[in-house]
């Protein structure tokens, strides 16, 4: 099991971006820090996408991650939304690729699974189960959900790479052959 | 008219990127590289972002560019390849946005418009054009027409900054509002 890890969560937008940092100490996670980066404010689109590279760089050299945690939706109402969304997750991995840490990348309704045990939790279901088990005190929960979605891909990534009793989910028979590669008759 | 600039010009794709610097000397544009960054050969899809990454940034600090000239299709078969395009271009214009240079996008119609002055030109038509523009000898032609395209790029935002005369379409009454002001009466 590995320990005393670092790591960035963020759920990439276009019109804001989450982020939470969790460390890991002793195999137990606690909250470092979480925010938003408010971004409708920008009009400029390249200034936006700017903005973006620059937080998460800062984030990356003020508490040197040793993962990013990434939430990724894998379907959108459209192409256009799709391509910029495309391009706010491209610059956020590049923050993460120029600085020589792996990413991770979680779909919304594996992040809620992973939290609430219900995919279709909403965002304030997932910051309530996020605020007990990190135990965050009221004034440090912002008002913002979006900072507790990024702060959720973290967590979600502990439980994916750390703590398997809490993760019996399979994704697909891929998976279970890949976690159980005994069972499989060849 | 600007002088003596240099534009890097970039047709990012997941499969391969083309990319050209064009130098442009007394208004005149020279053809300083081209080449292409093959992707398919890589499986990992962060490995292919982050030779994109690499790249790009390697192309700026070898040339010095004051401009990136980036070709943007704005529509795609479906969302999931607008969403890994979107990537591939977000994290192009990190480079370029990592060294405080600006961005400029132009449809691929646009492009062949502004070259070949039609807008359904081939990828070859369009090769051909800039070989007889750029006086380029037909050893330096790469037998990928990525190349090309990322030439392309160049060249058209060369057409519509700094020659008005080679470039008479409008895209849009908004357009031609913004080029001509006094034939709009209030």
């Amino acid at each position: 099991m590995i320990k005393d890890r670092i790591i960035l969560g963020i759920d990439p937008g276009t019109i804001v971006m989450g982020y939470g940092i969790l460390i890991i100490e002793e195999n137990k996670p606690r909250l470092e820090t979480m925010g938003i980066l408010q971004l409708n404010k920008f009009d400029d689109h390249y200034l936006r996408l700017r903005k973006i590279f620059e937080r998460v760089t800062g984030l990356i050299d003020q508490y040197n991650p040793d993962e990013l945690a990434i939430e990724t939706p894998f379907f959108g109402k459209n192409v256009q939304s799709m391509l910029k969304l495309g391009r706010a997750q491209g610059v956020a991995m590049s923050a993460a690729l120029n600085r020589d840490i792996p990413i991770f990348e979680y779909a919304p309704l594996k992040i809620k699974m992973s939290i609430t045990g219900n995919g279709n939790a909403s965002k304030e279901q997932v910051a309530g189960m996020l605020q007990r088990f990190l135990h965050i005190p009221d004034d440090h929960m912002l008002p913002q959900l979006d900072a507790t979605d990024g702060l959720a891909a973290a967590l979600c990534h502990y439980f994916q790479t750390n703590n398997p009793v809490l993760e019996k989910k399979y994704t697909g028979w891929k998976d279970f052959i890949a976690k159980h590669p005994g069972k499989v008759k060849k």
